[in-house]
């Protein structure tokens, strides 16, 4: 027969911490205590079963739930030695609903029950205190009526705002033990009125009332909306705890507290908490009263002039700290809990793996794995790789004040203060000239602003996404970047920043939380990261463990060496369009563009050959012999050209045409929908000359840096947006004749791989075929992405945020990896690819690179390594720790 | 042991028709026919595995190949009663390559080998014709030094033109013997100079020098790069056929002619030819002196003065035509021949089937499968899908004269003439108002211009590609449409029309040829189409044959009735946004686009819901209870916003608001990638009214139709630009919804389904979880390819041309499916569609839908139906019918 019930308290439980399918999360974890010898309030749990027949059987309970139920209360009343309903002292009980994983949108707890005209008087007596007694009648009455009753709580307040205002009363404090008992009676007149009945005086009619109610809310449109977008299915159902009441404001031998078994903010191995003497759970949560340190040590480093429970209640605070190590050592991880003192009886409420800054976290994993407690491997899995970003980046002062003037997206994290500018020029003036720091405020930032973004503190506009150029620019930087922030206005003529009344104008310093998405008025101070300690210790834990290598995107000397010091194993992108936009360089650039004449683009490509080649020795030396996969020009040309009509008279004139011929060509090279225009590879194949002069600057470079620093150097030359195999064939030829045109002349021969990009689906399909040429595959997810979802990063914006509200997407599909849909082209273009090439490398180097749940993809496709920006390295290094160490599979949008 | 020499004549052969593989296509024709008992100058062929095994041996032959040639020769020989090298009867031969396909860059014929010093004397005795032997031996030694020597032919033709300048000799014909013989003696000096060795005098020296010359050329650059091109692997190697040289210029009993079995131009059953006496072949093609007619009919039908063959060589013709039937028969298709005639004997030189008009294929294969020649399936086979285009447009009359101004791409096919003009709104004043015929000229048109294409007879635009705006829109209306002109420079201000030193002004007639690409000044006459008679019939028999439906994509009732009388059996595409363009539309149109609240929205669409049912209620009654798949809502908002000043004023003070908030709605719509933007399904989910209001079009007018004319109307409604299963369900949900609404309202039910758009990678891939909710898919290939190749239509032009031009792309992927890459996902999603769902109706409606390559994979991979533009619909049935037959394997890009 199957069992609906299951008892806890008085130091046995019928369940288990892990039957939390049958009994809830919080009711398997009462049982836990229980079962733990720990003082928990007795009580019992109906099981998530009931709700499901109840649901399948017409909104009934199955027969024998009704005699389950009673035994159990008579276990409580045994335990306690009260009785359920007595007048004289009563065993009051609260009500609460338990899914296996936390849902919002579920019944209320109810506190309370068993209050009726008689126990209350039981309750006032037994208590000595009527206050209290008729004060938690009227709670019950309120509460009971808004959830179980459907009769709105602002009923209940208009009728004691009208009571209060009647006999002059202020606070709620103010309220004495006959008021509340009339307002009892007013409450109970309200409810007869509203429903057409007395309110229920049967203690078990209130208890069936308040279980119906359970069950009710598991298909109430809230809850259903939110299984819904949560993937929780309807059958699982919701359990039901009902828990005999304790109460910590009975007196001053009572009292109500939360305490940490390490400290949540440092993680320093020390009992942590704060207690109020007779004072209920909510009292402390409100901030009325200063709530007490639990340890004299804590009082100490509060200043606190109230005494501490070490020294108030002694032997409750020794009972107390040994539970603190045993729910510890139990649970082996930090625990969060709630107590209650009752007349000098310590009860617990709840315990739960307790929240925690990142640097705690790191703290609390690296001691518990030193203790024995927990397994290094135990320990790398503790932290949410994504959080380890705060340590990485400066954080706002917590202490200092602050003024916020609005906020945008949280684009890129650190926070940074700095005069605005509202140009990418006077960035780069201000800074390099009047030594200021700067923040850009930008409406959105184009591939010309690169000078100004890499001078600047911060970068804040007001368009754009998550992964608009401004943001993907700046985390690939570590610049902190607010973007989309939509409530500024930018006018640039008046060099004007305005939000709401407020207006800043050049000159004025801001500060920007880049991890919050926060932007403030004046400078707050900063903390900067430190990366030794646990953290150092950590990460040589994590590099034991992964087997995916982690490299970084980047394509400047600075990048490169920020790479490296986060531990980065190569680089997996230098993207050698970022190089051309150099004021020395970019004439060239657009000299080469302008050309008519491939012997007169070849002349303007041989000005930036030598740009080209120190760019990759300097990368070369930082590197140090680790691989660099070098990515040959990618945008379309359009990009290079100016917009503005003095930029344009500019290039004319050092050109040597008229303005009308680089408007012309900047309108022949206009497109449609340039990211699927003339760019990547398709640059190479009808401009030639473009990548071989690339080709020779890299290897002329790889040579050069050999002999000098006797490392040996192997390019990976990269070849982006292949869509078939004869491109690559093509190109790679070219590239090889460069190459042994280079070894020639210099009479040093180098090894070097040429390879692709896979960022086109139907590279993906064809990947058998290309692998024959390709020596390598790295996955440019942000363009494979685009393409599958035929979705542009860049206009996305208006309707991915609808998207994700009515629960289409999970997850930004640009920042989190599809893996059903772009997942499986990966999958396909792996096999295939290795099916060809047994010994085909394949990486991934688009911004899921650096996204945890993408990591654990990419280690179970089989890639060798992950690609992110510098600063993401280290989460990186953990996620393919993590992920090496198996565990929850991943997500995708369905 | 391997053969390695293949004879023929005499009335027998070693080969066959079959043996293509090894005696390349020339040789195993000519042993054909001699196995037919048709008189051929007798040969042999050397075999392709000659040509392997001399490149795997370093250029060296088999033991045996030697032995094997003189035996052949001696059969040759011995057919002829001549030898080889002989002075007084010279047996003279051409050797020829001859690979499995023609393939250009391969080695000319040689003539006339086996004359020296020696053997010419003999010539000229045994001919009586000194002039002509010598005339054949200076040709010879030009020909052989060129070919097998490498003597540039220019050495030759100085020395030819030095001595006719000397002796003032204007023509060639006018030179005599006597200098034929000196200028024999003069080219063998300068080839004894140039090689350093004298002209060889050996004729069996000549023979193989000539072998080793036509393998020598099966490994040149340009027959590898041919190779490489067409994919023909190096191994297949080429033949070499050494043949008897005959010669109809030997006397007034000599003569050389073409004809062919059948009249090629109008495909009538009658012998058709033109022959010159004594002559040689090259004279005929050289169009100098006017040809005969072979038949007395055909001279009649000529108004020829000259003797017919039939007249001066009744004896030959009588042969001759006899061997017209027999070969003819023996083919079963028309045939092209050759032939010589040296003193009164016949000999036939070449046989293959004839190239034909499109009215001439389709008559010769409707009357050859009348006469039991052929079957119907076999006539079917035989006409080109493609050529049928000719026969629905008007075609230019061929007699007529004409100018040239330029050429485009032929966009469109038809030819049409008018009067220049150069707005959208101009063409629709001129043809509406003062009733002319317009061509509408523009750099390219936009969704804005749709008013006027519709009335203009034809469109030349001098931007944009075979896939542009104007190209796409003109074949869906059957307009004649030249695209991409780029010589054409138009001024819109001057309203001027400029290439070269020509200006076309406004009201200026010109003519298009959208068949051919070209542009003429003034009106051309034009002829045209008949649809009737043959072309009914073998339709008729089409018909029979095919299994794949052909549906037509078609939004106006014009359009429509077009697809009908072409044969379309149901719409497969109407695109609901081009009916948004009317000008009573727009207006409402835009206000909705501008409207900031859904409530504004929904004003504005119950305006344009009366049009909406009147479009969808006069499809439903064109179409008669055929399926119509009407697609919802597809392109950005944007695009129905005004762009040009006065046109956003006139919208602003439609809509009652400020112009500022018509640019400022603009700006915020614009996208950097439409493609990939802001349209689709989307538009339905972020703004659900939209797709409401087209639902309750639809469903009212088809209760409407239904009741009007009792026809079941069964409308399917295609969500377009679906990526994710939830998507769908949520806008499937909607529609079902607003049915249910309109079936209550209006008493009736009818039957409809839901389907989707299959156009993105992701889809494809998630097709079986789609396929949960869609009923049927249409596979959006316009869309899948830009996607699948990251690559747009609009922007692909600079470098598509490239791309074919290097051979990177067989075909442009956006008119022939590329079945390798886009192909796998209809595979993939046509699989796991019918897996979820078997009754899964599959369509495609891209513009491949009407190209026949591509519907020979629809059939392949299962598809239901193809839907193309109504005047493609014909071809789209021929081609339909060639699948279900079977045939050649389709192409794909690699």
């Amino acid at each position: 027969m199957t069992k609906w019930v299951y008892s806890f308290g008085g130091g046995r439980a019928e369940g288990r911490a892990d039957m939390k399918n049958l009994l809830g999360g919080k009711g398997a974890n009462l049982a836990e205590m229980s079962n733990l010898g720990i003082p928990v309030p007795p009580g019992f749990t109906i099981t998530t079963e009931v709700c499901t027949y109840y649901y399948d059987n017409g909104q009934t309970y199955p027969e024998t739930l009704k005699t389950e139920v009673l035994e159990a209360l008579a276990h409580v009343e045994a335990t306690l030695g009260k009785k359920f309903g007595d007048t004289s002292d009563p065993l009051l009980v609260s009500v609460r609903s338990g899914a296996r994983a936390s849902m919002p949108g579920m019944m209320d707890t109810i506190l309370n029950l068993g209050l009726n005209d008689l126990s209350v008087e039981g309750l006032a007596k037994k208590s000595g205190d009527p206050r209290f007694a008729y004060d938690s009648y009227r709670r019950f009455i309120q509460m009971y009526s808004n959830v179980v009753l459907e009769i709105g709580l602002h009923n209940f307040e208009e009728i004691l705002e009208a009571h209060k205002h009647a006999h002059n009363i202020k606070l709620d404090t103010d309220v004495a033990a006959d008021d509340w008992k009339k307002l009892v009676g007013l409450y109970k007149d309200k409810v007869k009125e509203k429903l057409g009945r007395p309110f229920p005086q049967d203690v078990h009619e209130q208890l069936w009332g308040a279980v119906g109610a359970v069950f009710g809310s598991w298909m109430n449109a809230r809850a259903i909306t939110y299984r819904r977008l949560h993937d929780i299915p309807g059958s699982w159902g919701t359990a039901v705890s009902v828990q005999a009441m304790v109460f910590g404001n009975m007196g001053n031998d009572c009292s109500t507290g939360v305490c940490f078994s390490r400290n949540p903010s440092t993680g320093e191995n020390a009992f942590y908490g704060e207690f109020l003497v007779n004072a209920q759970g909510e009292d402390v949560v409100a901030g009325i009263r200063t709530p007490q340190q639990i340890t004299n040590i804590g009082k100490a480093a509060q200043n606190s002039e109230l005494p501490s429970m070490e020294e108030v209640m002694p032997e409750v605070f020794r009972e107390l700290n040994a539970i603190r190590f045993k729910l510890e050592g139990h649970y082996k991880d930090m625990q969060d809990m709630e107590f209650t003192v009752q007349q000098n009886r310590l009860w617990m409420l709840q315990t739960r793996t307790g929240k925690r800054t990142t640097s705690a976290a790191l703290r609390i994993a690296v001691e518990m794995a030193r203790e024995g407690l927990i397994t290094r491997k135990e320990a790398v899995k503790r932290i949410d790789p994504s959080a380890l970003d705060q340590l990485l980046h400066p954080t706002l002062d917590p202490k200092a004040k602050r003024t916020v003037l609005s906020k945008g997206l949280p684009a890129s994290p650190g926070a940074a203060s700095g005069k605005v500018v509202f140009s990418a020029e006077d960035a780069e003036t201000w800074v390099n000239d009047r030594k200021e720091k700067v923040i850009l405020v930008r409406i959105e930032t184009s591939p010309e602003d690169i000078g100004g973004m890499h001078v600047a503190e911060g970068i804040l506009t007001t368009r754009g996404g998550m992964t608009s150029h401004a943001a993907v620019v700046a985390r690939g930087m570590g610049t902190p970047c607010v973007a989309g922030a939509g409530e500024f206005r930018v006018d640039y003529a008046a060099r004007l920043l305005k939000v709401g009344s407020t207006t800043v104008k050049e000159g004025e310093v801001i500060t920007l939380d880049g991890s919050t998405g926060e932007v403030f008025l004046g400078a707050v101070p900063t903390i900067q990261p430190e990366m030794t300690g646990d953290f150092a210790t950590l990460m040589e834990w994590v590099d034991t463990i992964r087997t995916l290598k982690v490299r970084a995107n980047a394509e400047t000397p600075l990048d490169a060496a920020t790479a490296r010091k986060f531990g980065a194993e190569g680089i997996g992108l230098c993207r050698t369009e970022h190089m051309f936009f150099d004021p020395k360089r970019i004439i060239a650039m657009r000299e080469m563009i302008l050309a008519e004449t491939e012997a007169g683009r070849r002349t303007a490509l041989a000005k930036l050959l030598p740009y080209q080649r120190q760019d990759f020795a300097d990368l070369f030396t930082i590197m140090q012999g680790l691989p660099v996969t070098i990515r040959l020009l990618d945008p379309p040309l359009h990009e290079f050209l100016p917009q503005k009509d003095d930029e344009i008279d500019e290039v004319a004139k050092a050109a040597g045409v008229d303005a009308s011929v680089v408007r012309a060509r900047s309108a022949a090279l206009h497109e449609t929908n340039p990211m699927l225009g003339h760019r990547g590879c398709r640059l190479g194949i009808t401009y030639p000359e473009i990548y071989e002069m690339q080709a020779r600057a890299i290897f002329e470079a790889a040579v050069q840096v050999n002999r000098e620093t006797g490392r040996t150097v192997v390019p990976e030359v990269m070849i982006p947006l292949i869509g078939t195999k004869k491109e690559l064939d093509m190109l790679a030829t070219s590239i090889n004749t460069v190459a042994a045109e280079v070894f020639k002349e210099t009479g040093q021969q180098i090894s070097y791989h040429v390879g692709t990009m896979i960022e086109l689906p139907r590279a993906a399909l064809l990947a058998g075929e290309i692998a024959e040429t390709a020596e390598f595959f790295s996955f440019g997810t942000n363009d494979l992405t685009q393409t599958t979802f035929g979705m542009s990063r860049d206009d996305s914006g208006p309707f991915i945020e609808v998207y994700r509200a009515k629960g289409i997407y999970d997850a930004d599909p640009f920042a989190s990896l599809d893996q059903v849909g772009v997942g499986e082209l990966i999958r396909i273009a792996a096999e295939r690819g290795r099916a060809t090439r047994p010994s085909l490398k394949l990486g991934i180097c688009g911004e899921h690179g650096g996204d945890p749940s993408s990591i654990r993809f990419c280690q179970g496709a089989g890639l060798d390594y992950v690609s992110c920006s510098p600063f993401r390295v280290p989460i990186a290094r953990l996620a393919a720790a993590q992920a090496a160490l198996g565990g929850e599979g991943g997500s995708g949008t369905k």
